[in-house]
């Protein structure tokens, strides 16, 4: 029974998240049910990141068992043909090893959370970004965002409902860029905690608006308490980028 | 009465275009409602280009007058609350001299034209590009752009519909660039015929098929036959990018 890896895109907007809701209207499903009119079989499909609603996907990686032994490019193309009109797209399908398990094996996740800052409304952007109109300080946003990399423990940064045994992760790199009006986060690390980016842009952007300091997010850090965490951001500015694997051995 | 130059952005997939239609699903219109509930003021918008339904537009201009006189933030500001829940939005508003005209002091229009060059199907960009899932040979589109770059006669490339008295354009610059699956094409004029862009672009996209050489295309310019322009591009993949005006005088 062929095991396939699927890149996927996907415009979050109208779904309630990657994961089985049981209602049709979660992004899992809506691969699933265009596994069964492709091929008839009932699977499950298992993603890389539960991407909450409205996050959408640049790269999501998932994982399936068909029965059915289909090349890699008609099954994308099939797939494809099937999940119209859902925007959701298999950029990517390739066979994967029986043991290849697209969560587990991911050595890292880069989420990018876009911000427009300027005073007049998005129409192009609506729903693909977090309008900002107070000018916002990109250099002290900058200069928190490396306060955060690294090992630490992330308790400010978490969901009360986050279910990670451990608070602790390592950010690899947190890195704010701005071009124009635009400002971009992004976010690498091996896993994330629940609402992890989102509280940290939440938080960031505090910074731009000079209502933190840089040093404060330090000690909100070190403080370990949620209470100190800024808003946590829109999910609408949210994208799982690209989920990285290792090289399949030789 | 104040004169007042408006920059604007907007998302054209619900509209009929730019153009009143006296059914209400024009920009056009969208923004004459904007400023009657804002001052009570029924005016006419005047704008810099007609782009057609489904066209959007990044820098689309515009110029209006108005009795109430008003901050330029203010009626930026307002005209965007009550453009809700249109996908326009003003980007700028400035005071303009009382003889300043969108349309006839432009000294340039640029548009911009999006093509995604990938098998997998659009979920992000759906609307927002053409879709072209047969890998396209960029260099040679690119060398074919640069034969309808300077001053011809037009006539291949403009719609059986044009109104404009003569088919000569000068066509400052056509620039075809690639970034990963995404082609840009950027057109630079004074003015352009009517689908002249999307004809252009038609065209270039059968160049990097292969389906024609770039002094193909060089050959149907000079022989000013509509039949031998390609197909008419999406209107979907094109933007209204940028209308440039001369400094005003000091």
């Amino acid at each position: 029974m062929p095991r396939y890896k699927l890149t996927l895109e996907y415009d979050g907007t109208g779904f309630v998240g990657w994961q089985y809701q049981g209602d049709g209207r979660s992004v899992q499903e809506a691969l699933e049910r265009a596994v069964e009119r492709f091929c008839g079989e009932q699977v499950r499909v298992h993603g890389a990141g539960r991407t909450d609603s409205g996050v959408h996907a640049l790269g999501q990686c998932c994982h399936l068992d068909l029965a059915k032994q289909a090349a890699p490019g008609v099954l994308r193309d099939a797939l494809n043909a099937h999940l119209r009109p859902a925007p959701v797209t298999v950029l990517d399908a390739a066979e994967a090893p029986p043991t290849f398990d697209a969560r587990r094996d991911a050595t890292a996740r880069v989420y990018l959370y876009r911000i427009v800052n300027r005073k007049a409304p998005l129409a192009l952007a609506h729903k693909r970004a977090w309008h900002l109109p107070r000018p916002l300080e990109f250099h002290a946003m900058a200069e928190a965002a490396r306060l955060l990399e690294g090992t630490h423990d992330f308790t400010t940064f978490r969901a009360a409902q986050c279910q990670a045994a451990s608070p602790v992760r390592t950010l690899q790199s947190l890195a704010v860029t701005r071009i124009g009006e635009e400002i971009a986060i992004r976010a690498w690390a091996r896993s994330f905690l629940h609402h992890q980016v989102r509280a940290i842009v939440g938080t960031l952007v505090e910074v731009g608006e000079g209502r933190r300091t840089p040093a404060d997010v330090g000690a909100a850090l070190a403080a370990r308490d949620r209470r100190l965490s800024g808003p946590t951001a829109p999910a609408s500015g949210l994208y799982l980028e690209a989920v990285i694997y290792r090289p399949p051995r030789r």
